[in-house]
């Protein structure tokens, strides 16, 4: 469901040749470390067959002196398991990968490069890092919302900072293109990396969101929990709202590892509540065959029937959402009440409980990786870029072109597809061919 | 806290003389094999001292000849950890221990032995059970609600039932004690045992119930979360809403183990929301000398701010309790907008996440322990009894016994003391001796 | 490392031509539907550029009528984490997906094939297998060793098999070849589809095989033991062996997820112990410097001093390696003796603890799905392949090309390079270049 | 199976009068603490009835000047889950509790008083203990063996400690009452408290040592491997070597727990290998009738098979028992092979993966309650004691009554009854009354 790209839009930045011999000794074969866009054989070939990004690898040869970096590292917006292993990796890959000494913990977000918060950098060290990955979280702290690009980087001058990393979504990553425009326009030689965070998976050109896979195995939680309920009780409906604004890649791939599922709504699929092939009607013949069902719901799911306000926006600028989770749960209460059928409605929005656990094993190691591969583009003196995972191989991407489109589920592809045949749900439209 | 009873409170009733040899060949040294009811010396000795309760264990003699018992085995009310542990346990038990082949499962609670329900009884072999504590819930469904006591004896003759299992709360054993009422009218031989549910642990005379261990586990992941979210942002405070209709036991205990926890509000002891010391101005010196605070508060907690209908009942016949969590959300949401401080609040609601996974370890031995003390106890002939651990000793109430008062936690006692201690949270209330 | 493939090795085979509408009703997209081999942009691209795997899809058409299907599955070798989930998602979609009745359990592998071993066919339903993905193990039981093709194809004759799921490893294939390759003698019109088994990953095309996972968080629970182990004490050592005859991918990941890992040995590095820049001596270097040290060492690391006797064999017909994690003990043991300073080896070899638990969910969504995609593939008429996942796509294989080589890790790729830089081991053996 | 004691043994000692008001603020009700030895009725009642323990609480006046404290925190002897959980609680409650701002860690046990091994004090306060809690092992290291008690107490007067935590087993409590001497004769006025530590849970008068129900937890899932691979071949046999020298509290407890077990053997019962009655041929009668088995065997059990030389003796001083585990491996698969039965025998030997996790819920709330009550004994100028929970109680002993003897299983009494029922195992002795 992505667009198509250019050749052009995929190549990164760099501060200068690199003249200093990397303390790291691992000399890797660069031959052809450039992954397709598009790994499959099709018609479109000659549109997507070329493009290609870079590969994500340590360099032979870096631009900064290790001696000389002052490093700082940022996290914002909500927090997503695995913040900790990400900022523990960038602290050890700099501390034994380089012998960089001056580390420094932005506190609260951006709120910690501006004055008027008043707070203090806190010094990283290994001790300091050691146990961190343990706890869920953010030990730096965060903040949403934006800060004058100017004063950051009035800050990172002030405070010698060379390299800045911004543990980030949607929002920080815009941010964070204004902070490297006011850099570039400075003339400064900052590198600044930028690691993708997003709990619903949805950023461009990156196959996997760090925690998402943790948020996965919590959500499955969620959906044994509401499938012992439904099951525990005369006619019992397990609903439960998982997270996902405008992807429901969470809810779709939960219910697909635990397969307890009957019914998944998620944003990229409209569905009709109401009606003879409607949500509530396929609902009632569920429960009258089968006697319990159970409903996973994104929350960015049939906004349409919330009439969000557009003008009313959270911190960081995303229009709020209504809560589908009650909506749901009201309308189907009311519509059994009108059909005369007594059912056991269980409602379940672990929504904390998701994003604030540690990462697990899976994403333990993509933390790290992604961590210690943004200290090697930072050392390198690439800027501008995040780092990613691609087709199963770390690549680097220009931030414009990371936050040019969102990824979302295509209803025609096979994760959707699969979905449908795991749950066995209709269309929930009228005369609909999905 | 528990009110003073005599020993005549604490004898159980026996169908008629154990005459058959049992199959087990446990033979039990049943010297000295009462339990007292107070373990401590005090002034009140003369009061207490004496009472004791019969310890439960496996008779050399039986009342029922194997071949001919039929039993039944339901659940009825809120699911809770373990109920398919002591299914199984049951199940098991009659199978092997005493080659018992004739057991039935009733559906969905009591509504399981009334014709108009039209459910079938499910039978019971080992395989059918052999993996079921894996799962949360309840292999056999459960249901709320009364049921006539006549009916449901008419379906015990009906269908030559001689043993019944209940596994039930409060309403539970109140019909139970209907049932064996109706039992006795009619002078039928049918040994009813209940084993007693409450996630809450507020069964008087029953020193921790099924299912309570794995609820706190649960609770402590949710004030984990809790924590990261405090931590991670600017004045962010955690707020955790868990079960505890009457008793604070699941609040205490999880606050005491997971250690993080600045304030626990339980229905056992009163707070002031407002006021020089109530507890949003104590909120708020925490929040501008620490910068976070995670508060755990139980459901029953703080209903005099909400003024429950007492004419407004559920199912089961209890009060529908207001929503102390949204209520203390909003509390604290529009207080702090009065003080002009901007906060970031987390509210968790676990609660089904908590009463629908499978029991842990320590519960697992505990439920298969109950059930099969309530076979021997059926297998004795004994009848209108519930069985418990008191003391770390499993042993046997009448039913009588079991419901004439709830357990709470005592403000002047060592658990409450504790979790003072370890939250360092003064009384809410003004010029308070606690 | 794989070696290089021709697009003719890819092409798998047809029973016959698909006259049946399928009953799925998922209109799959079939447009350029094949999965590069080769992803990357490089010189080599004329060799590798052009091959291709045909990608995994339910066909809108099918070979089977399925009221006429009788599918057998069958589990072969050692166990591993997810063999349940695999089963469940066959039955699962035969029953559901295409209204298929007939199926069979086969019993302890290929055994049950046989008459001699008088083992029933177990018969499947949803209700049998509707909670066994929660349990480790095979539902089925397996049995290592070779059956006779032909006393297999006989079976599947006599019992009017005419689909065959085989869930197993290297020797599984092996056998599942000759069976087809008795089947086609014969004409019959019996699909076979392996689901290739290896918790070692190393089945050649094949990104990641299930149950690998799993078995790396095992695997790191066992890692973060043997560092609590290390840390505890004076000149402290935690020693893990972990699966992995072949290839050491197990220990590769779960030291690069846990990142508390010194040294790690695997099957595709030699080392030597001795000499200067020998293992032991670098081990002690990290004693006397940090007081502990956490490695990992794969099964098959380290052969050559163990000289395992190549006419010994197990059951499946490999070489009986011999004990690399005893040896180790043991050398380290003498070896800080004679250098008279005083360790604490503790020595943690968790093999059975990590392929007999039940998949995590990561795995269950991709059991679920590759045993979805084998009855895809079987329904089409498709024979003689295995499923398998590439680049994150769902694709078929040939069976002769799955066990045409092996998967190992390269040495000279990122996953190695990160493990060294992880670690920060060097090579050890003299003058080396990695 | 503990045998009698008197009043006087009881009681504990106290360095001098309180005469300073306490900072806590939370006045118990002293009345009647004191816990019965033994809360059964029976006719030794003379004998019994009146011995009893002090409880444990928090005093009005304290005997040393929260100022001029000097405390230092040591752990002994093998890890146990829970030490940093201990650590913590008295850290955070002498720190939060009381004031006490001179918290010092001792290094790798005994061996951090000696200045021969030159290791430093770890200087504690809150931010050093925050989340150690999350990790198994100890903070602190720890070591085995002796050192002696007049170089320790002359460390302590060097250092003017006046608090002493010891956490440790038998071997460790056995020095704190030779340190304790030491200081006596002194006369300093030095606090020593022990906090102990045993993962057999087989300390005297300890209902349940810290560490165990999370060992249990860890055993049961061992257990659950070895079902899995049990269930998985043909013939096949798990078999589990727990830990437990003398006691077998985790093997009886986590057979009881997961009831997948057939067979437990433990240290208190002894039972024949050979002849009709003995192990294996019910072991080969169990496989002939149902396929598989389960066998859970304590370290300690057997030992009279193995003949341990009484005189090679491990740093602690214990003897040194050989491997009951590889013995009966080796035992059943000859036998097997004698009577020409091929089986599939799977050995799981988890014991550094139990004691090394961290502690669960319930083990977490128990440590840090104990924790605090060693605090509250030191600040009141107790000494010479253990802190321990008697009956759901929490209570003091001398340490002279901790050591005096060993808990063990009693074969008679509801434990071990239980196990016998839960596995349906006979005696393995022959003409044996149970």
């Amino acid at each position: 469901m992505l667009q198509n790209i250019t050749q052009a839009d995929t190549r990164t930045k760099n501060l200068g040749p690199c003249k200093i011999k990397s303390p790291l000794h691992l000399n890797h074969n660069h031959q052809g470390r450039e992954v397709l866009y598009y790994p499959y054989i099709q018609d479109q070939e000659a549109t997507f067959g070329g493009v290609s990004f870079e590969a994500s690898l340590p360099e032979k040869q870096i631009y900064f002196d290790p001696n000389k970096v002052h490093a700082a590292i940022v996290t914002c917006g909500g927090i997503c398991p695995g913040l900790n292993n990400v900022i523990r990796s960038i602290v050890l890959r700099l501390w034994y990968g380089y012998g960089v000494r001056n580390i420094w913990g932005i506190r609260y977000g951006l709120q910690g490069f501006i004055p008027t918060f008043n707070l203090d950098f806190l010094p990283f060290n290994p001790r300091v890092v050691s146990n961190i990955h343990e706890l869920g979280g953010t030990l730096l702290g965060s903040s949403r919302g934006d800060q004058s690009p100017e004063e950051i980087v009035d800050c990172l001058e002030r405070q010698n900072i060379n390299q800045i990393y911004l543990i980030g979504g949607d929002g920080t990553l815009n941010a964070a293109q204004l902070i490297e425009n006011e850099i570039e326009k400075r003339g400064l030689k900052i590198a600044l990396i930028g690691i993708p965070k997003t709990i619903d998976n949805d950023i461009a050109f990156v196959s996997r969101s760090f925690g998402f896979e943790t948020a996965v195995e919590a959500a499955t939680e969620a959906i044994k929990c509401a499938h012992a309920e439904a099951t525990s009780f005369p006619n019992g409906i397990g609903l439960v709202k998982l997270m996902g604004r405008h992807s429901g890649f969470i809810a779709a791939s939960a219910a697909l590892s635990q397969r307890d599922v009957n019914f998944v709504l998620i944003p990229e699929v409209n569905f009709d509540l109401e009606g003879e092939h409607g949500f509530l009607e396929v609902l009632k013949q569920r429960i009258l065959d089968r006697g319990h069902a159970v409903l996973v719901i994104a929350e960015g799911a049939g906004q349409n029937y919330l009439n969000p306000d557009p003008t009313e926006k959270d911190q960081s600028g995303n229009v709020k959402l209504k809560d589908i989770g009650l909506f749901m749960r009201n309308s189907i209460s009311a519509y059994f009440k009108t059909q005369e059928i007594a059912i056991n409605l269980k409602y379940i929005d672990p929504s904390y409980m998701i994003r604030s656990i540690p990462a697990n094993t899976a994403d333990g190691l993509y933390c790290a990786t992604l961590g210690q591969n943004a200290v090697h583009a930072a050392m390198a003196g690439k800027t501008g870029l995040v780092v990613s995972m691609w087709h199963g191989v770390y690549c680097q991407l220009p931030i414009p072109l990371a936050i040019s489109q969102r990824k979302r589920i295509d209803p025609q592809e096979g994760l959707w597809k699969n979905v449908l045949e795991s749950t066995g749900q209709p269309s929930f439209l009228p005369h609909c061919e999905l």
